[in-house]
């Protein structure tokens, strides 16, 4: 791509957070590309659908908001506290970005792809949290997108941009505990594309 | 209402569950009117929409699976048995009906209404274990359906009729024991009609 063409992306995917974030899940093309000050065909060339703005748009916050936390995580010496840091991230990131989350929800469109990255530092910290006995041994790497799922679905049922879902993150680490104490029946295969996966999950 | 017409709907939203079951969440009226035995017009005089008969038909199996479960589990001597015998009915029948559940989703219109009595029941077993010590006495009944919201939104990324919640069922009610250790933050009250809540939250 040419400079020029970065440059436009960039303007658009952060025009269309921003009003996104404005006006609500419905928000309109014609305003995105009027704030970022690209024409209407221009936003389009480079998205075709809406759903490939959403999911654009979802990636842009992940990679500028969640991205850097996710590193400095890594390098926690303490790895539940590290864990957690990227789970408050993810939830704080889900809250500020709710409408564009509400809008690829309706979209039914979106996938995990752009987060296995993200998945896999998760599941690092997650095993090394084990290690330490700070995290319930029969934990798996495919239940993290699931607890995750989990935690982005209580956003729902709040005003936009509350930390109600703090509750719900307390209850569930409760749960993720080496002292909790059911046996967890077996893990299945998390399906990646179901048509109606969680932007985080 | 007059009795044929009474009939007519509750062959419609038999036939629903059924059609949506087989062909999937994008399952079509004129199927639905066909195993109904009657015409596409008298369908759309019943249910304008497909939201509106995706709702009916969601009530539908509410009340013939799930009802029945509730008023046993009600007399349960056991308050918490009651409760996660509640709570399982729940997720069968959202793994039963996961075609109309996802239709719902789309649809993007399902208000919870229709559970109030269901979360009613709930909390009334809820608070029954909190009495005797069973369940953590820091939860609220706006708990509830946050807490089946979650549920809920594991089976999206499992085939449909699969029992990988039974799981997440454990790892959560692990940090609902009474015995489980965090603070929990505040609850704020549940918003029952955000446009995109949960068919069962």
């Amino acid at each position: 791509m040419r400079a020029d063409a970065v440059r436009n992306v960039e303007r658009i995917l952060r025009a269309a957070r921003a009003v996104y974030a404005e006006t609500g899940p419905d928000a309109q093309l014609e305003e995105i590309a009027q704030q970022a000050g690209v024409t209407i065909r221009t936003l389009f060339r480079r998205f075709p659908t809406k759903a490939d703005l959403v999911r654009a748009a979802l990636e842009h916050g992940i990679a500028e908001v969640l991205t850097p936390v996710v590193e400095r995580a890594l390098t926690d010496d303490d790895p539940l506290r590290g864990l957690v840091t990227v789970i408050e991230a993810s939830l704080a990131l889900a809250t500020s970005e709710y409408n564009l989350l509400a809008a690829a929800r309706g979209a039914g469109t979106l996938t995990a792809d752009a987060s296995a990255e993200f998945y896999e530092s998760m599941t690092q910290l997650a095993q090394r949290a084990q290690d330490a006995g700070l995290l319930r041994a029969d934990l798996v790497p495919d239940d993290l997108p699931r607890i995750m799922g989990m935690l982005v679905s209580t956003i729902w049922s709040m005003p936009p941009d509350s930390e109600g879902w703090r509750r719900y993150l307390a209850l569930v680490l409760d749960g993720m505990s080496p002292t909790a104490g059911r046996h967890l029946p077996p893990a299945l295969k998390h399906d990646r594309i179901s048509p109606t996966a969680h932007a985080l999950a």
